[in-house]
């Protein structure tokens, strides 16, 4: 459908749906890529087999949801473990044919207050992981989370700290998200898109809405909903040269609520309307 | 009393109290400073009358809270109403003694999603009010809010960013608020609090605990409870030069349903043990 050429679905945003169901909702709304989350790659029966699933219903993957959380002790056991399965996701992820895994770093270890040594243990699991990554055609796209989860999922919080980590790497190694919920609100954005430039390894979007809910996790709306400047925005990221998928990525107790097929005509509308006419 | 000859209560912190209960208060426990919100100012009988009960108490006021919220659009009434009341607000610090106004600079108008703007006009207000509050001795103290406030609160989230608003006008006149519960996660941290030196007007404590509460606004915990790492910050603050107060805010339900006895005791506590120490 002319508009939502590089429209994405992040299947979070369809959290009921399988990702069989969520590639044939995609497909039926005319959605031409999805990006997925690797626990539902193993309710589907593995990368191989939902990799199937999505080239069946027509479509590409345009990332995996993620890898990361390693920000353990050096020499610690849940370091070990963490590292391993970034190095699955990273296969999944080519198996997937996409050549795109989110990295979401990790926030404090428990009972630690040391936010610097677990910076650098990012930077370190970058080291680590880059290369493999590579030679799989996998980049690693480390998210910048918006401050509020420093503590507890990402000690990684503005996009020039994460280009400052990415750029001891080869581009094709270490790219960068932007997300419009996790970035809006820094006065660097701007200055820090146009940096980017070829790190962006993805574009996702969803909106501020106020109040915060409860769970600080759910409170994404749609494109639209909330104080979000979308047009700039995108006007940025196309001018840093990034020319890839826009994915929708929504927490929203409500959005899972409701009917996936409900969720994806919301999605293309606010798509057409804040997104494309930039 | 050893080790709290700086320790400050914000009264905020003992919500419960009336200006003359924390003022007691903080006698009581040994406290010398309390730092003072306008509308407990008000309720004890305006500016002149609350200097004379917290000086019959022995204290000083270590700062006013506060000012600001002046994102509202050039030429709207609201906005001639919130020069107004800073204005105001600048004068009664003066009568109160202190030469420390905590200035919270406002979020997003309704209905806005222009954030450049917004921020523009938190720099027009700081240069209509700068002089106005030099010649009362008074030094306007801009308070970086956390991201998680920005659409709602404070268009400014960053000591960077405060700073570089800050550093258009006189040292004596505009200055510049580092909170713990505000900047703690910031990447730049130490390198902005290095550059602010002289602009530092305040420094206030409290920490980030997890999980966040329902209202974000009242997530903060006794320094201690939380995941921030004061003595390298405290040591931060003071290498930039900074001897004044250190004020203890605590927006916390727990808190303001506990005694203010009590919640004093814990005060001085963990100051003794996180910030004196530094």
């Amino acid at each position: 459908m002319s508009g939502i050429q590089r429209l994405s679905l992040n299947q979070i945003t369809t959290r009921g749906w399988t990702l069989a169901e969520a590639a044939r909702g995609c497909a039926d709304a005319g959605i031409p890529a999805i990006g997925l989350w690797r626990d539902k790659v193993a309710e589907a029966g593995g990368a191989a087999r939902a990799a199937e699933l999505v080239r069946d219903a027509g479509l590409v993957v345009s990332s995996l949801c993620r890898g990361g959380f390693f920000t353990a002790p050096l020499g610690s056991r849940a370091r070990t473990a963490a590292l391993d399965d970034n190095r699955s996701a990273i296969e999944e992820a080519a198996v997937l044919g996409t050549d795109t895994l989110v990295l979401v770093c990790g926030g404090l270890p428990e009972g630690s207050r040391d936010l610097p040594a677990a910076r650098e243990r990012v930077r370190d699991a970058l080291a680590e992981l880059a290369p493999f990554a590579g030679a799989h055609g996998v980049r690693l796209a480390v998210e910048p989370l918006h401050p509020m989860f420093c503590a507890d999922r990402a000690v990684v919080s503005t996009l020039g700290q994460v280009l400052d980590l990415a750029e001891e790497f080869p581009v094709e190694q270490v790219g960068v998200v932007v997300d419009s919920y996790h970035v809006w609100w820094d006065p660097e954005l701007y200055a820090q898109i146009a940096r980017a430039g070829a790190r962006i390894a993805a574009y996702q979007v969803c909106d501020w809405t106020l109040p915060l809910p409860a769970d600080a996790l759910l409170g994404r709306g749609h494109v639209g909903d909330g104080v979000i400047d979308f047009p700039p925005l995108s006007r940025a990221v196309a001018a840093a040269g990034y020319t890839g998928w826009i994915e929708v990525e929504l927490f929203n107790q409500d959005v899972w609520d409701a009917p996936g097929e409900r969720t994806l005509r919301e999605v293309i509308e606010r798509h057409l309307k804040h997104i494309a006419v930039s």
